[in-house]
């Protein structure tokens, strides 16, 4: 089977912005066609994770309507969907084109522009990625969703609402390093404790912001990468696993089935061990998410994803930092753009080029993306090729 | 590379349905799970071809919703969104991922429920799948569009409106011997031409209805297919390209691109001619669609494609059947279904299994599914496994 690799990748910043759905994801497709350096004639195909482009700018149909505005020729043009997930499900869709023969090349592209509508409107557009049958009579907002997650975890594990607190405040740590990033500013436990609160335990800090932005990566089949690229990074794992998309259905609601299972697909393909991991970027919609995702990739024990922090593994400088882009949470989350941004991130780690947030001599570099809650859940490995 | 087959079909009749748009979508995978004969522990893939589950049931993240009712199990769930052509993007994205080895047999599902509002936010929600930044300010509708081709095409090639009314009369005869079709009416070219009007020379009798419904097959590496089941299908050709979205930036309105080069490569891949196709289900959304995908596939010379009706060619009986199902106009088109359930009925011809409406002997079935105003097409090409 022909392995693929990633030659190219572009970025726009995070943040509210005065561009349009289809600037945006302009913008980050030429970064990625000029960082990669190659001709756009040479796009064999193109993906785009977008969520809700439906309600949030009255427009479908986007993957060729960018292609459009791009001058991409004629080429399948195809969008992919699966909520805060659609973009790490497009870049598997671009991996496995490659696979197949379909492509020798292909560019894949994440965007979402959100600061169209109001917050109200926002967050019932992001309704629309839970069980709007069964969760929507019940009026639970995805805030509440993970407030009630939240609460269960520190009821089982023993620990008080404090604990968790220095993980926005790593996440905005590293955020302050990353000039993309929508709020680059410095955040203390107790701002993080004290600030307004949203649902339940959950504050105004513990959220991911609402975001405009796109990222877009070129991929290649791995034969042809080395001749057109220096430094390309090859893909090592690529998964995607889903579980009930209703809270209600789950038997637990402190850990993922769908991450856990891609993740351990992923470190099965790869031949990888979890130790040999040297930088993450996961799914951190609020607080809560990231002591999960760690245990239920397996690098903490169950219940013991928050201590990570503490024993500073997963600071900037730790053994194996976590979300050193800043996160979702103070990164920004334009919901599409979300799993090609974290890609944009490793690589720049596996490249060398992540400035003040280096990882010093990083070869392993792991991504997790989530649609709803845990319902979808992709996992890529990247590695820097030998 | 690895062949890939059809084993299992399945639909839920075409029309305004009072079921769900998940129970519609669990319906038709039902069917072609029991068509199948196979146990759903064996599918290692979903895809869904949905358009707008969004606007029209407020819902997103549909595969895995889907997925869930029917009781697969964590699975990689993917949503693929492409206008009118979302059907036809998922099943190649289904294909893909058994080409590339991710799987060995896949569920492709397409599903729309469209009654859900009223006939005015159908347009609007249609109108998405333009270009809204460019078409949206001046207020054409879909009809509008198609209205504007067909009076360029009667201008160019010095034909009149009534030359064009035996198409939908044709679809009508053949929907009404196919038991899930949305409108099993005769109809005639005079009620044709006489038909409240819709846009210009577009009448009511000239479009596709607003539909609920579902198709749903399964694909299999062709390796096990024979194994699995004793009449597989096999793909020869799966093919796809794209276009400007804006009719504005078009040269012509009366060809289309993307399914002129999505055609070509398909009998390129293939190694067919057009002269092998014994059926054909075709695009047709409006009348004129129909003759412009003929002339487009290189089934009749530019500007002839009308006559081929007129010859005979097209009917049921002729040498080359098209839209032996209905079509679009009598079967019905619930947007994103549309792609699969050409498939389905290009399966019971090959299967000689299409009753009253079999085409004699079929051997190789073409099928042609077109997003927006010819700006994604896709074809695929069938065949009888030897």
């Amino acid at each position: 089977m022909r392995g693929v690799s990633i030659i190219g990748i572009g970025m726009t910043p995070f943040g509210s912005s005065s561009e349009s759905i289809i600037s945006l994801a302009r913008n980050a497709c030429e970064l990625s066609l000029k960082d990669a350096s190659i001709d756009r004639s040479k796009i064999d195909a193109f993906y785009l994770g977008n969520f809700a482009g439906e309600s949030f700018s009255g427009q479908n149909h986007l993957a060729p309507l960018i292609s459009n505005v791009l001058g991409l020729d004629s080429i399948p043009c195809t969008r992919v969907e699966g909520a805060c997930a659609s973009g790490g499900l497009a870049l598997r869709q671009g991996i496995m084109a490659i696979k197949s023969g379909e492509a020798d090349i292909a560019l894949v592209c994440g965007v979402e522009k959100m600061t169209t509508v109001n917050n109200e409107r926002v967050n019932s557009i992001l309704s629309s990625a839970g069980d709007i049958f069964q969760e929507n009579p019940l009026e639970i907002s995805f805030p509440s969703l993970f407030a009630f997650i939240t609460q269960r975890y520190l009821y089982e594990n023993k620990i008080t609402r404090e604990q968790l607190s220095s993980i926005p405040v790593k996440n905005h740590s590293n955020g302050i390093l990353n000039e993309k990033a929508h709020i680059r500013k410095k955040i203390t436990e107790r701002e993080v404790v004290n600030a307004r609160q949203i649902s339940g335990p959950i504050g105004l800090l513990d959220c991911s912001p609402v975001s405009d932005g796109s990222a877009a990566i070129i991929l290649c089949c791995s034969k042809l990468a080395s001749d057109l690229y220096s430094e390309p990074i090859s893909i090592l794992a690529s998964t995607q696993s889903s579980d009930f998309v209703s809270t209600i259905e789950k038997d637990s609601i402190v850990g993922f089935e769908a991450t856990k299972k891609a993740s351990n697909y992923a470190f099965d393909i790869s031949g990888l061990e979890r130790s040999d991991i040297d930088v993450v970027e996961l799914h951190d919609c609020f607080t809560i998410a990231e002591p999960i995702a760690l245990e239920d990739m397996g690098f903490f024990k169950k219940g013991e994803g928050w201590k990570g922090i503490l024993d500073g593994v997963t600071l900037l400088g730790g053994s194996m930092p976590v979300n050193t882009s800043g996160g979702l949470k103070s990164k920004g989350h334009p919901v599409g753009a979300t799993g090609i941004a974290q890609i944009y991130e490793l690589v720049l780690q596996l490249r060398n080029r992540a400035g003040k947030r280096q990882v010093p001599g990083a070869r392993y570099a792991l991504s997790q993306n989530m649609g709803g809650v845990g319902a979808t859940s992709t996992v890529h490995i990247l590695g820097k090729m030998e």
